[in-house]
């Protein structure tokens, strides 16, 4: 390490053998700039000055010199020499705090139990049950037998070899009918909901019904996009579809309402199939869990029913990974060519080496074999929620179980708040979310999310929860 | 096999083993359904009649007619019996064609070429370099060593082991000064310049400049999300940033124009960066190829020289994949929270998985050695280039060979069109793009990406290029 030290600089400057000083010369020279070690408009020796103190040739330091003159740190003068440039700036803080931005899922809560050991907040499945040794070797396989092409730049809606899965994929296990034609892949369902919103609107329509209660971020976006949101009610069978009259279009949880859990029955699943018919309206099916459903068959996607009518939207986010943003659009054959234009003005097509991999894991059996895994390992959470709620807090209802990774608890209307009872819990180290994080207008309830949890720490979000509303005096 | 021949439709249904009868059963209905064999209102045999006939306990069939009506496949009423529902829809069509979309360097080109074993058009790295076991090899490091909460959702800034990275990457190549905290990873180029104008737009920005030659896509995202784009004329020194007076911003690539391949001399990067202090303006840095300069030292990226005044692009596009859809944002401190809601709102955040790896790959040395070994491969391209182009074609001159993956040949005015040697390469089998794909305003030429060809085919690519050069009089 050579100092600069005579000079008043410290270079930092470990000169080592003669092959590159000059790069590690201007590197130094960039950093005592940056650090302010050499301060705007600093007068820095002259070449010869500089290279007899540092040993080097004269030719290296000039070079140097000339080379940050190039980039615009140094400036160069007839008769003034080598300064600092005059407009540098200051170095941004390092201690500049992180813009507030939510990490949750999809929640706009005010971070409440960020810090808590135990988490039941739903929107996450259990992420230490991510197969990875699976996935690396699924990853492995695909990338090493796909053509080097792939790594290209690619069609819009993503791979074929996964749109192809996908199709094979979504019609056996959600009744879906489509083509891998009329597959989008794309960034999670927030893009998905995005892209789709654009698209209507491009295609000139301009009202969208939402259910009352949900994930606040769909309806921002949809706005975003020009379009006019309107609520839709729910009860116990989930969206009150019989209201829908002259909107173009609706988002539906039918599978397992976010957040209420309320799975729709067949009548209004034809009830809202018949409504889009007759409207030329269009339903936005929001599948985020199809895949896990206990005590029966799954419900088959209301897309089978009307795939002309129906924009599909799936994801991995429960069944795999949020952090994957890996989902798919199954769009009605007139939506294809506006959704499409999106995806490429969005980011052209989404990252290929996922769908590389996931295409692999669907085909070989893989992603089955983990979803039949996970499916026996959340229902058995859900048996031990209900219950645990059954013994501890008996005037508690639960609900919305019939799948998904989510439940509801009706609280008593006389009892402690939600926000209290979420406070409550946060004391005992468990992050929970209440009903009115997701909107207005349903009795007092928590929506706990028992796919959250690591395997090892389920039980212990469990027995908290228990504590927590015992002790309220239910 | 099972045929259910005897009623006039082949069920394809493999009984097999006692267990899953029901839901192969109804598999089987479902696609009988959507292949038309059984066609909308046609009646099923009672329950009772269809059990006997495969050999089953009736009440599976049952149990398979009432989810199909559950799921709106199957109607059943008192007195008629079961039938497929009237309304089902005819399977969308297989042989739909894909949509008109470009799948090349976003080049909205008319497919020129698309089917030519030879490829010198603009746009692609070489994709049969890319490091495959390197980073097969940095993914299971990165994911097995990563938390599983990594693949929870995450910062909508992206991952901090690859925002820290990119950091020390960014400094130490191109001479950008910022912190982790102020990079935004998202998917390429094309969605960061449509975060960036939806967030310039949000803070109440109107007009950016944009070069008069260019990709066609990144002006048409800036004016969907609000903005008016202007056109700032280039010469052989690269945009004209003098002509720059009351635009909020402008997007320039000044370390390797594209196409033109001017590269910014000092001058106009500190008259560039004067312009946006007076005005309070912004610059868009475009560092699209920024690692590949040839014959000195990479001149720095105008982010180093006033971080507060320029927002800073950069990709793996060029340097690993397209298809990785992995790019970076730097941004000054005023753009970072805009821009991390604009992200929010597309998609949340970019991919865990290859952010992890390109971490690990940055951090190990592993991304610098085969920005090294692919910068000599380029080089020596274009050095073959330069010389071919000398010997074959001595009334051609090549420009902008400074840097990048992409070099230009200016054709006389008084020779065969652009056009004209395009269609006649095509006969050759080597895919060409002109200039005039990029904008108006200059005169003949031919922009070649020497970097698109792998290696094996870069000889056989060159020759052909000089066939047509030849052949046309030079």
């Amino acid at each position: 390490m050579t100092n600069w030290a005579n000079r008043g600089i410290d270079l930092h400057l470990d000169l080592g053998s003669g092959r590159g000083v000059r790069t590690r010369l201007e590197q130094a020279l960039r950093q005592a700039v940056r650090d302010g070690r050499l301060p705007p408009g600093a007068q820095l020796p002259s070449s010869r000055v500089l290279a007899q103190d540092l040993g080097v040739a004269r030719n290296t330091v000039a070079d140097a010199y000339d080379q940050l003159v190039a980039e615009g740190w140094l400036t160069a003068r007839q008769g003034s020499g080598t300064r600092v440039a005059r407009e540098t700036f200051a170095e941004p803080s390092h201690s500049m705090p992180a813009p507030a931005v939510s990490t949750s899922a999809g929640l706009a809560e005010s971070g409440h139990g960020q810090n808590c050991p135990y988490d039941l907040r739903p929107g996450s499945p259990d992420l230490s049950s991510f197969p990875l040794d699976v996935w690396l070797t699924a990853s492995r396989r695909a990338l090493t037998a796909a053509p080097r092409e792939a790594f290209g730049y690619t069609d819009p809606r993503g791979r074929l070899e996964l749109r192809e899965a996908l199709a094979e994929y979504l019609a056996r296990v959600r009744g879906v009918r489509t083509t891998p034609e009329l597959i989008v892949v794309c960034s999670g369902f927030v893009q998905a909901i995005g892209l789709l919103g654009r698209a209507l609107y491009g295609i000139g329509r301009r009202q969208i019904a939402v259910e009352a209660l949900g994930l606040p971020d769909p309806p921002t976006i949809l706005r975003n996009a020009g379009l006019e949101t309107v609520r839709l009610s729910l009860d116990a069978d989930g969206a009150r579809v019989d209201q829908l009259t002259g909107e173009d279009a609706v988002l539906l949880t039918p599978s397992h309402q976010f957040p209420t859990g309320a799975a729709m029955p067949p009548a209004r699943r034809t009830a809202s199939v018949a409504w889009a018919r007759e409207h030329g309206a269009v339903i936005v099916e929001d599948d985020y869990d199809g895949e896990f459903r206990y005590d029966r068959q799954p419900v088959g996607a209301i897309q089978g029913l009307a795939p002309h009518h129906v924009a599909y939207a799936g994801t991995t986010s429960k069944s795999l990974a949020p952090g994957l943003r890996l989902g798919w659009l199954v769009l009605p054959p007139h939506l294809l060519e506006p959704v499409v234009r999106e995806k490429q003005l969005a980011d052209r097509h989404s990252p290929v080496l996922d769908q590389l991999t996931l295409a692999e894991l669907i085909t070989s059996g893989g992603y089955d074999r983990h979803v039949r895994r996970m499916r026996a390992r959340y229902r058995r959470r859900r048996d031990q929620l209900v219950t645990a709620a059954v013994q501890h807090a008996p005037h508690v209802r639960v609900s919305g179980i019939a799948a998904g990774l989510h439940a509801v608890l009706e609280l008593p209307a006389d009892g402690p708040s939600e926000a209290e009872l979420v406070t409550r819990a946060q004391q005992q180290g468990l992050a929970l979310a209440g009903m009115a994080s997701f909107g207005k207008g349903t009795g007092p309830a928590l929506v706990v999310g028992y796919g959250t949890p690591p395997e090892h720490a389920f039980a212990g979000a469990l027995q908290r929860l228990c504590t927590v509303l015992e002790t309220t005096g239910f």
